[in-house]
């Protein structure tokens, strides 16, 4: 019942706000953020002199109740929301990390993937460091904690110049917030204001709206912004490479209600099915996502093709982890218990089945079937994403080479392991067509396995984390 | 945070079936059923000499495990998911019932709400029987359990003679399972096949299309349906009044790929759009829902009038149970809690939101609220069920008198308080054409106050149930 | 590493005080009352209109906190504590029962065992009324809610003429405390005053001393005791047949500081200790305790004998339930999770080692063992109750006849199996000499198997409860 | 409803065993060492790769099941249970602390209190490591993990050099077991042999007994013991200064079957008893001791005295962590909830009362009340220990200098505080002769306020710790 998705690894969150009470903010924000990582949630909060934090294995609303928010006094927080594979869901590698430094406390949220965690890794332990976890985060929260400079400002310049690879970070100290945002731009990260004098940062948009705070601007790539008593001043703007968005954010993570370069991921995702149904038409009666994240491409889809949209999955709302095994019977009906077809919409149909990408390949099909059980005469799949042919290696858990199937099958293949009547992915300049900023740099490693960092180090091992 | 909307007070499962894992079938099947009820959980399992039962406050999903589901051996089972207000939120209430009784063990789950609760309450405390709860089901059982007749078939034909109002039951005593429809068919119950020789009964289809079996036909109103080791029995079609089917399953409680007298609950939501726009049209640019439950109807109208569809208010998936209140701050911003506006859908555009019903209308003018702000220039808001102006009390929690906003206001006074260009309802008529059985009977009375049932009992007193 | 004791089934507990915190004080009284139940608690209380409830499995200091207690404001109360073999042990057998009559609201906590409890529970059945339990309590409370009688003072009375056997009860009615002790007296009941214008009543005096409560008297067997707001007052003495305390309450149930026909029972044990020194000296350098329950009889076997009372065992003050089974090297070792022996004390002496009595016989030949491998050249096993030659009947756990060491072997054969130099018991008159009331009444079924209610009907069916 | 007693800080557990399940092992010596710390426990598995760990807050039995133990596969682990003071009762504090470094994984368990540990802290902030507890137990552990030295012998000995105070370590590596004692040997470490080829290493031999291991010798002061596949192996015997075993440990930590220096503390607790006899003899009917701590010496001054040992106050066996707050009512009962007087034998009687310590006297004077209202007509209070006049800096919690009863007052005003008829402490003198090793040096910092090592530095700050 696992989603054919691929996974984020966080959300993180950071506010200053002397007149708000900034642990209730940041719960209300990661809650916002919670698309971006299921697994654990922490806040830690500072009140001029020390910093007080909670984190706990669990969903933001299962963390956190007035119980544990009530120690959490301050007027700067940061806050993280994580996501991870099962292997090391563990309470140990739960952010923020929280450490006592030769500078004061400090607290570190992290959203990404070193792609030289390896060699920083091994420089702390040279150094003398112990180190707890299999993190990356840590590696970043010691080298803060034990790294050249004077000040904050300077360590976390020296941190930049040292660390490869996608990092939005938000950073509290005693006294202040920093939000920092790798030079290739990796993730997304951004800056509002929250009532007369308070700032706030987070992940996405998102977390500001439902916050009630106003979108100011991105962080820029490769910027680092403090925020103190002074409200915000822009520390460095680091030398910043060719931009390097994710465009799986475009694609899935980001809330489709989140603003990305000016526009909602939404109108993106309507965009990519437009662009969609002018590269690969199909000759149809409806077109239907895959719900709920391939609504809008299927919107787009049916608006650029004429084509009726209409619902033919139903998705069971209530539906999460359950730790009830199917057996043979029920393994047999498989994906029935996340999706139930629509016969009355179906029957006699020929359908474009929109989805928004295609990981595993392992639910498709099961899909696929399920369509045709219930009396649809022609299924054409469309993908608003190009075929998936690389891992991530920064900050996506996508998969590994032998698990993705479109680098095993070619898209003929795909399509007869599938079963569908046709098959057709969205291609890369489409793609980066419906983004609106056809100029802007993108990521496109898990495409084209042409990757904006050095990632051979990341290659050699066996990644636990 | 609450949703504006009635809530149903259970969904019931049965199932008889010597091949299978009941208790594993009756947890998928609850699974399907849980928009049904999401307060607590229960299944008992007769393996043909002795009943074991387990039921707990929560979720299906958090109710059961591994570990709770292995004692649960036999081969016929029922389960039971539940909703209820705040104030009786007890685990004495969960169900199913189970009691020891002269004819041996007898468990019972309840979907409805019996009208003469009070009366025969009345009569067990005078026979000598205590009662452990405050709930009708527990009547139900008890009568059942001591009540006159020789035999299980006997005494439910007796029971049927005495209660009035809504039930759904599903009945388990040693060796057979019966199911149970009131004789006005207030809500749904059917019954189908799974594997070879098992038998399942459920409230909705959508369970038995979960567990993989097939749906075999509605059980009628005013059936009994004895299930044993020779299959399926009609014990008794008890005299039947008029047909009265809850119009509520129609416009909002049954899950959209449900079947009910043949088609789905979507198509007639889809149906329900198309009345709307024909009653009701307006002169705009886009149609959109308020997510998710009116988005059938949306399509309807979006098909019906021409006006494209689209999507103008993304819901957060996540949102849950959170245990944290809202400061003043985010009680002001409030719904975005739960809904973000999509502004580039919504900027400089005339509107029609639909929804499918509104009950106190408290969430209604802040969503408008929200369109407005993110740029709509009208809108139109269309609902595809009539006014609810009277209570439920045939199993609904629809909110009493003084709350329901459409017996305080008339419908322009409605309009104002919700700030919108224009306000129309479905009529019944055109709600009743929808369902594409205008023949048959509904039961109206949230609409028109009167009841297929005499309520006059329940009316006098406060319910605590 | 279980005790070899008989087990206890409950403590019953019960307050009228209008000037006092009802639940709270029933909590530290039912805390008082650990020992003699650990499976579940419960605190039921009135304010006069209503009953609310809150009991659990676990013990009294898990069931309870601040936020369980909140909800139980009243001015009168009864509470529960319950041992049960693992068999049944489950929530729905915990007291109180709390049930709706049609004399209003009725809470019964219960602690003993009715003989005659098949019959009545078919007479319950056959009257129509279902049962949720398999225990006794239950039979009790529904006999009450609905047997003949239009007060509570006939209900009881009506209930007293047709139970047979072990019953305490605290009974609570909206408006009404009631005490009830069965005709025998088979365990012990006292009432005390708390406050200016505060009655309690519990199973021991402890539970009044830990109150800061004054002791006024013992409930007399087949005595109804009701306690309203204008004082306790003597409903009933139900005719008596002849006084039959039970002997183990001397042995080893009671708390050693509780009072018991004017003295304690601890003195009661010392003086145990001292018959048996009488009836059984042995030739020896020093008497030691088997840790905790039989240092009083040590004590007094040390006074009577002249040899030096010391200590010889330690017990593991931490020991409680621990789900880490021992593997096989540790179930070699065994014994020693329990106790540990002090070798200095032991090493070349001659000892004798006092136990309050013998049920199964499975931990003390591992206590001699070790006491030898420590050094003992000689061990004289004095015990300080008769051999346990039957089961009880009556509302204690002390196994089964096949499982009684002292059913299956002669004493010669258990001294031999034991691996003692010596072995005696105290004798039964001895035993009732140190009660101090040699004419008063005993049970002494365990000893002779000559019970003092007929249990014929008991002897018939295998007891899951 | 605290005792009055010094609280220890922690026990220590290590073992290597190729054959066992070294974390069961670990689990129950843990267990027998549970007296020595009940806020956390936990345990670190080592398989020659890598290690495992599962620490909790709570007791051995709470924070161990089979499930959490399963995991914790290899030959050779530690294990560690730890007390603290309620305000740093956090999970970061727990151990063992579990660390990556450069010589591979290391995990540490430590009892006793580094003196120096602020100015040590201080050097691994500056070296750039971020530290995540308050706990001196961190601070040893990154000095291992980054301090100097090629090998763990090496960084072992760099460690002792650099360390002040008292230390007991258990240290694990990938495929070593590391015993250090500090070299004034503060508190006890010993070695035992279990089965053919396994070693282990614990705070005290009770914990050997329990698992059914043989007692080999006590860790010498300053000496480091390494076990690996040969066996144990001395690394080095640091050069010790003057002796300086803790006196607590012989008068109320250590169980009373531990072997110190050849004796169990039972034995040297009668000592102390009959020294208290001669010293400070009392005109007196009974010796009765605050159970169960005092019990040994009351046999000891009764056994000196002649006086007849009895027992007086019994001691709530199932008292434990209750969350429920006494009222005003039972603040005034206030010692009785935890223990009750046993009026036959006080009635009229001179009594001898023997305690082990006094630290604040905020429990004697209630005691003494309570004997007094049962009927003893005189109370001579006897203390087998000094008066604490001095907190303790060497990892017992004694309490802060103007809590110590002993420092505010003269012994004449704690006699009329207490309401004592006589107070007497045994004297230091006295107590190191009970000890039976006269000649060895022991601290005797508080009493005496003349600490071995110096304390300058832990005075200057209050500790959070």
């Amino acid at each position: 019942m696992m989603d054919d998705k691929p996974q984020h690894e966080c959300g993180v969150f950071g506010i200053y706000a002397p007149d708000e009470d900034v642990a209730r903010l940041t719960f209300f924000g990661l809650y916002s953020l919670q698309h971006r990582g299921q697994e654990s949630a922490g806040i830690a909060v500072s009140n001029g002199r020390r910093i007080n934090l909670h984190k706990e294995m669990g969903l933001v609303a299962q963390v956190f109740d007035e119980n544990s928010l009530r120690p959490l006094q301050g007027h700067l927080a940061i806050g993280h929301t994580r996501y991870s594979t099962t292997g090391s869901s563990k309470l140990q590698n739960a952010q923020p990390f929280v450490v006592e430094s030769a500078l004061g406390p400090l607290a570190v949220g992290h959203n990404g993937n070193l792609t030289n965690a390896h060699d920083l890794r091994q420089e702390l332990l040279n150094r003398g460091v112990g180190l707890t976890s299999s993190s990356d985060s840590e590696v970043i929260t010691q080298m803060l904690a034990g790294g050249e400079g004077r000040t904050w400002d300077e360590k976390l310049r020296v941190f930049m110049v040292r660390a490869q690879g996608a990092y939005c970070l938000t950073v509290l100290t005693k006294d202040a917030l920093f939000a920092v945002r790798d030079p290739w731009g990796l993730h997304p990260l951004c800056i509002g204001r929250v009532g007369e004098t308070g700032w706030v940062v987070a992940s996405e948009s998102c977390a500001l709206a439902t916050i009630g705070a106003q979108f100011e601007r991105e962080v820029a790539p490769g910027e680092i912004i403090a925020i103190g008593e002074d409200g915000p001043r822009t520390v460095a703007r680091m030398p910043a490479p060719d931009r390097a968005m994710c465009l799986f954010e475009y694609i899935y993570f980001a809330r489709p209600d989140s603003l990305v370069e000016g526009q909602t991921l939404h109108a993106a995702r309507v965009a990519q099915g437009r662009e969609l149904a002018r590269e690969s038409p199909a000759d149809a009666d409806i077109v239907i996502p895959v719900p709920d994240s391939a609504v809008p491409a299927a919107i787009g889809y049916a608006q650029a093709s004429g084509i009726p949209y209409s619902e033919g999955l139903i998705k069971n709302r209530y539906i999460g982890r359950t730790f009830i095994q199917p057996d043979d019977r029920l393994r047999k009906v498989g994906i029935q218990l996340k999706f139930n077809p629509l016969a009355d919409n179906l029957e006699g149909k020929r359908v474009v089945l929109i989805d928004d990408s295609i990981v595993r390949g392992n639910t498709s099909g099961p899909i696929v079937r399920l369509l045709r059980d219930a009396g649809a005469v022609e299924v054409h799949m469309r993908v608003s994403s190009p075929p998936i042919r690389h891992p991530c290696f920064l900050g996506v858990d996508m998969a590994s080479y032998p698990e993705l199937i479109a680098h095993r099958m070619s898209i003929p293949e795909i399509e007869d392991f599938l079963g569908v009547d046709s098959l057709a992915y969205l291609s890369l300049d489409g793609l980066v067509r419906a983004t609106g900023h056809a100029d802007a740099g993108f990521c496109q490693g898990c495409f084209t396995g042409r990757y904006p960092v050095d990632i051979h180090l990341v290659e050699k091992e066996t990644f636990e984390n």
